[in-house]
């Protein structure tokens, strides 16, 4: 299985990416496809011990920053690692692509190399939410589609519930459809539309959920659309990091904290790694016709690691083929009057 | 001044409530109305030290428990402790209503009664979320309006920016609308036609803010619809308490974390404080001509003393005349092209 890295994108330097992309070649049965500078890659592979036949590359030397326009950057750096790694996925010289970055860039370069996914109308972007007892929410879609209509997001369950009964091992897992409140009388017009066709389809759906159920053990996949789930996603770091900030310049404000802390230090080392989002792997492109992983621009070695691992484990379990099953299950593809009636 | 205190709604025992009424009372320049039970208060008002001149009470039977439906309950229970709350206010018997409940049922109370406020188009409900540095940025509309048009949208920036000013005490509040990234690219026809409408008012809009902005110290006053501020508010009430139950699972796992917890009780203390939400006395039903607060359902003593704070607040500093000014201001009222037409 190859997997193409894109290792010039992002916010940290290539060395660190090119470190997590040689961790998962020696750990995971992948082969790592380095695409980025040539001078930089061969540098900073002497440093590593790695398998000669694990790690190969592909050079690119342009980089999309975390601030270029897709529309634009697309046009004006056709060559940019992350185009250059979503080709090697459209040619058949890689499995799957990885990338630090610029969400819509790798939307992008994933979108118009690959395509999608047949019967799915618009790909999403996953997220996975840590809770209680190492079980996970997935949430979608969490950027990609800012405006969706009822097929979108009954797509998006398909997706959803597709990852979640793989990739997590969830034995059916239970769809709930993010709402101001649970009560049928809730939700915006969209959503009450989307409630009614889920509630006829062949799936686990439990109804309207609440921003706190995320957190919950009630639901495995959380729906919602592109604009609300981006915006709870980044709330939900930003909350995150400000409560370790809290913490720590309290724990600096007495002795007597500070020894207590270290006290806990394995207690509190648990709880970072629960809420360190580089633990998870990024966010899958979800309904591509091909298997891609965008991860935080500040993406680390571990969360390249972590990126591959995700996209080794899609490939592994034919995610895509099981999403397509499921969309015929739900004879989605043919329900092209959802765009034009509300159901009754 | 005089607040009417619905001590029957919600999900703890009226005695509690009473306790929160009756604190209130001893410590602000304010009479509490109780609205409820008569045998309940009277017995419960044995119980605590007050001066006489400072507590009175209205007779109701009937409660909207947190899971009835709004519009029936009114209906059904026109003397409902919430209902009769809301009347006094209208009567001139008391000056605000606080009310630990039912937020359907709360809003509907204050709408029937009290009415909008001129040149608002639709009430909201103002949240308040505590960041780092004993900082706050308020959140609104987080549950009245699941859809909203532009027009709503900026006067919801009006009304917030009068509160951060009075209650807050922020100078020149600056104000951001919430969005899945900051480019103007990004959000919804409705985000990005009120974008071009706020820009071009006299206030200080800082453009589109993501998630996590809430919690920096760039922004004061997050806008946002109804249904994407509910999500948001909730699932950071559920990030907080799911953290605080991995903590408390995590210390409980050794003798030494248990020690280093103890040694820290301070420290948590004050974090437990800044995500405990009934420090911040509620959420002001704000745009509607009258003062009202809703609490939570789970709203203990505190949270119902501090509701009754913040209405005094709001009394004191004439936030709905300063409301009124700041829509002038922006010449809202006038504005009924923004229904019909997109800014350009």
């Amino acid at each position: 299985m190859k997997i193409a890295v894109d290792i010039m994108s992002g916010e940290r330097s290539p060395e660190i990416l090119i470190k997590g992309a040689v961790e998962a070649a020696n750990k995971l049965d992948i082969t790592a496809i380095l695409v980025g500078e040539k001078n930089i890659i061969e540098q900073a592979l002497k440093t590593y011990n790695y398998r000669k036949d694990k790690i190969t590359f592909v050079h690119s030397s342009e980089v999309i920053t975390m601030n270029e326009i897709p529309t634009i950057a697309i046009k004006q750096k056709p060559n940019a690692s992350v185009f250059v790694a979503a080709r090697l996925v459209k040619d058949g010289l890689a499995d799957a692509f990885v990338s630090p970055g610029n969400t819509g860039a790798t939307f992008a370069a994933a979108f118009l190399n690959l395509g999608r996914l047949k019967g799915v109308s618009r790909p999403a972007i996953l997220g996975v939410m840590p809770k209680v007892s190492d079980k996970f929410t997935v949430i979608l879609d969490v950027g990609a589609n800012p405006e969706c209509k009822p097929i979108h997001l009954v797509q998006f369950a398909a997706m959803g519930e597709a990852y979640a009964s793989t990739v997590l091992g969830i034995d059916s897992p239970r769809i709930g459809l993010l709402s101001n409140g649970t009560e049928l009388s809730k939700g915006t017009d969209i959503t009450q539309r989307t409630y009614k066709i889920l509630k006829k389809l062949p799936v686990n759906f439990i109804g309207y959920i609440e921003g706190r159920d995320i957190f919950s053990d009630e639901v495995d996949v959380a729906v919602c659309d592109g604009f609300t789930g981006n915006i709870v996603l980044k709330a939900l770091e930003g909350v995150g990091k400000a409560l370790l900030n809290i913490l720590k310049s309290e724990i600096n404000k007495s002795a007597l904290s500070k020894l207590g802390a270290i006290f806990m230090m394995k207690s509190f080392n648990k709880i970072r790694k629960k809420v360190d989002y580089s633990e998870y792997g990024g966010a899958p492109l979800i309904g591509i016709d091909g298997t891609c992983i965008v991860t935080h621009g500040s993406s680390n070695d571990k969360e390249i690691m972590n990126g591959i691992k995700v996209a080794s484990q899609m490939l592994n379990y034919q995610l895509n083929k099981m999403i397509s099953n499921k969309l015929k299950e739900y004879h989605i593809s043919k329900m092209h009057w959802f765009h034009r009636e509300k159901i009754s």
